[in-house]
C-alpha cells in the first residue's frame, strides 16, 4: 500500500550488496563455522588508547551539549596545525568544518554544487556512496571508467571525453576505495587545471590519508584553494564507530556550509570532538604509526599471495587498506563467486558490484583489515577453494 | 569567484537567526557582562551520571567500530520495550531505525517521500530544520499559519484548506517547537485519516516527549502504523550532543530508509548507542523526572510572569521547554526587539523569524533552559528594559 508513494530518487539508490554476504557470514559464524573477514571497510583495530582515555576525561567533564555547528574551535585549530606539521600547507581554521563523519562532509559539498539534472564526474570504480549522494539530490553521476593503466584514477583525458554541459563537479579520491592507488601530484594539478576552466568543483576525497605505504599522500590543498578536500577521523586515526569527520572548504563557500550544516546535522558528537583532540598527540601518532606498518606488511603478503593464486592485480595500490582484484580466470560472475567462497570456503571478500558499472563481475575487493594470521589463513581457504 | 555556482537551493536555505544573537552574547560575556540565557533549545542539564557511565564502560570495552545502518539491535529492542512500557503500543523492532540525531531521521523521512516539486505542510511557527530538509531535495515546504485557538496546531479543516495536489506530506510536533503545545490524540486521528485518504504520508515529530507537564502526550504510533514518527535522545533524555535519536517507519519502507541510512550515513555514533541502552534503566529515569519537575516549576513560574509583564500567552504550553510570545505590545520588530533587550539588559532570546512566516515579527520565543534563578533574574532585567 505505502511504497507506491516513494520518492523517484529510491530505485537509484542501491543497498550495499556486500551487506547481505555479511548477514549470510554471521549466520554460518552464529552456526560455529569460521569466517576469515576480508570484505570489511574499516580498521580491525579499537581506537588507540589515548584517544579512548581522551573520552573518558570528556564524560567526566560532562561534555555532553551540542558544539557549535562548524565544530569546537580547538579542534578546527588543531586540524589546521595538522596541515602545516604534516604537509607544509597553510590552511585556515576558518576553512575547516567539522562533520560527523566524512558522510556528512560528502553530503554536505554535493548539497551545496548540486541541482536536480546536474551531472558530477567521478571514477568507476569508487566509492558506492558517492553516486548515492547525487541520486539523493536527483542529480546524475558519470562515471569514468578507470584501468590499472591509469592506477585506476581518471586521467585528464578521460575527464575531458566525459564532459557535458551539465557536469558541475568532479570527484576523485586518493588513496581509492576500492582499488588503493593514489593520484599523482601532476595528476591532481592538471585535474584541477581542468575542472576550474569549466568553472566547475573539485572534490577530493583524502579520506584514506595517513594510511600509504610507498610515498605518503599529496593533500589537494597544496593545489588550491578552490578545491573542497574530506577527510575523516575513521580510517588511519582508527575512530570510526565515532562518527567525526571534517572538510576544507574554499573560504566564501563556509557560511553556505554552515548554515546547511546548522539545519542538516546540527552539529558532529561532541564527546568525538574532545577526544579528537588527542588524536594528533605524539603519543598517539606513534600508535598509528605503528598500525601502518602492520597494515604494510599485510598489503606486502597478500598482494603476491593473491597474484601467485591466479588474481590480476596490475598495479601494487599504494594506500588505503584495500586490494582491488580481477577474478575473470576464475568467474565471469564476482557476486555468484563471492558468495561460493563463503559458504564452501567461508572467506567473506567483496563483489564488484558495490562499486559501479565498470565490469564489476570481473573484479571482487580484498580487505587486509584483518590479522596477517588470519589473511594467511584466508589464502589457505581461497587456494583449496580454487583447487591448486 | 565561486558563490556564482552554488546550487539553486541554498538562498533559500536561511541559517538560524538566533545564532547571530548567540555570538554576540558570547561577545558580551567574554567583555565580563553577565547574560541570562533564554534563546538555547537545549536542556542545561549534562547527561545523567548513569548514561556517563554506561559510556565509559562501553570506552573501556573498547566499543569502537561501526555498528549497523539501523543501530545496535539491542538499543532497537530496548526502544520497542520502552513503547509497550510507557505507551502500552505494541512496536516491533524493525520498525525502528536508530540514526544520528533526530536530524538524520527527519532527513530520512523526506528523502524517501519527497521528489523535486513536492510539496510538505507544516505548522507556521515550526522548527525551522523542517522546511529546510524539503529545500535539500527541492520541494516546497508550504506553511499552514496556527494560532493559539488551534493550540497551534493544524486543525483538519485548515489542512484541508491548504492541500495542493503536489503535496506529498504533512509534518506536525507535539509538542511542538517553538509554542510547547500539544495534538489532542483525536486530532491526530483525524490528521492522519485526512492525509491517508490522499495517500499521503503523516510524519510525526516526537523528540519532546516526556517533557510533558498537565498529561502525557499520546504516539502518533497509537494511531497507525502507517505514520513516521520521530523521536531522540536529545532532550528528555538529556543527551543532545552524543547526536542520538530514532525513527519508527511503516514497516514496508524500513528496507528502504536502510539502505538511505547507509549511504548517506553509515550509522549512528557507536558509544552513544551504548550508552542509551542504559538511558531507560530505572535509576536514570528517575533523574529525568526529577528534571521534568524543575522544567515544570520553571514553566509554572516564567509563564505568569512573561504575561504579568505584558507579554501575550493565550495558551498554556504542556510540554517542552520553550514559552512563544506575543510581543506586539512592545515592538513590531521582534528581532530588533531581541537585539536591544540583549544589549541594554543581557537576556538572550530567540525572535520570531527563526520559525517562519506567520508574523514573526511580533513574536519571540522564550527557553526555559535555565535555572529557576536565573529566570527569575532575567525576569528583573526584562522588567527594567520595559520600564515597568
Amino acid at each position: 500500500r505505502f511504497m507506491k508513494h516513494l520518492a523517484d530518487r529510491m530505485p537509484s539508490i542501491q543497498p550495499f550488496h556486500v551487506m547481505a554476504l555479511l548477514a549470510r557470514a554471521r549466520v554460518l559464524e552464529a552456526a560455529g563455522l569460521s569466517i576469515v573477514h576480508m570484505e570489511i571497510g574499516e580498521p580491525d583495530f579499537v581506537t588507540p588508547q589515548p584517544v579512548i582515555d581522551a573520552g573518558m576525561r570528556a564524560l567526566a567533564e560532562g561534555r555532553t551539549h551540542y558544539t557549535p555547528a562548524v565544530g569546537l574551535p580547538a579542534l578546527r585549530e588543531r586540524i589546521a596545525a595538522f596541515y602545516a606539521e604534516r604537509y607544509s600547507v597553510p590552511v585556515a581554521p576558518e576553512r575547516i568544518v567539522i562533520t560527523p563523519g566524512a558522510s556528512a562532509a560528502l553530503q554536505l559539498v554535493m548539497a551545496v554544487l548540486v541541482n536536480p539534472g546536474d551531472a558530477v564526474l567521478m571514477a568507476d570504480p569508487g566509492y558506492p556512496c558517492n553516486r548515492n549522494f547525487v541520486y539523493l539530490l536527483n542529480g546524475e553521476p558519470l562515471g569514468i571508467p578507470v584501468a590499472a593503466a591509469t592506477q585506476y584514477q581518471p586521467s585528464v583525458q578521460q575527464v575531458r571525453n566525459a564532459w557535458r554541459d551539465h557536469v558541475r563537479a568532479l570527484m576523485v579520491a586518493s588513496p581509492s576505495n576500492p582499488t588503493g592507488t593514489l593520484l599523482e601530484p601532476d595528476t591532481l594539478r592538471a585535474l584541477y587545471a581542468e575542472v576550474a576552466a569549466r568553472e566547475a568543483s573539485l572534490v577530493v576525497d583524502e579520506i584514506y590519508h595517513g594510511l600509504t605505504y610507498d610515498a605518503p599522500a599529496v593533500t589537494a590543498l597544496s593545489v588550491s584553494d578552490d578545491i573542497f578536500v574530506i577527510n575523516s577521523f575513521s580510517k588511519y586515526f582508527g575512530m570510526t564507530g565515532w562518527r567525526l569527520g571534517w572538510l576544507v572548504a574554499p573560504p566564501d563557500v563556509v557560511p553556505e556550509i554552515d548554515k546547511l550544516a546548522q539545519n542538516l546535522f546540527l552539529a558532529a558528537p561532541t564527546l568525538a570532538q574532545h577526544a579528537a583532540l588527542t588524536a594528533f598527540e605524539p603519543q598517539n601518532i606513534a600508535i598509528l604509526e605503528e598500525r601502518r606498518e602492520a597494515f604494510r606488511q599485510r598489503r606486502d603478503y597478500l598482494l603476491p599471495a593473491l597474484r601467485e593464486l591466479g588474481f590480476h592485480i596490475p598495479t601494487t595500490p599504494g594506500g588505503a587498506f584495500y586490494l582491488y582484484a580481477d577474478c575473470s580466470r576464475f568467474t565471469d560472475d564476482s557476486y555468484r563467486f563471492s558468495l561460493q567462497l563463503l559458504e564452501e570456503a567461508g572467506v567473506a571478500i567483496t563483489p564488484g558490484i558495490d562499486f559501479g558499472l565498470n565490469s564489476p563481475q570481473q573484479h571482487v575487493r580484498f580487505a587486509y583489515t584483518t590479522s596477517l594470521e588470519s589473511l594467511q589463513e584466508g589464502v589457505r581457504r581461497l587456494r583449496d577453494f580454487l583447487g591448486q
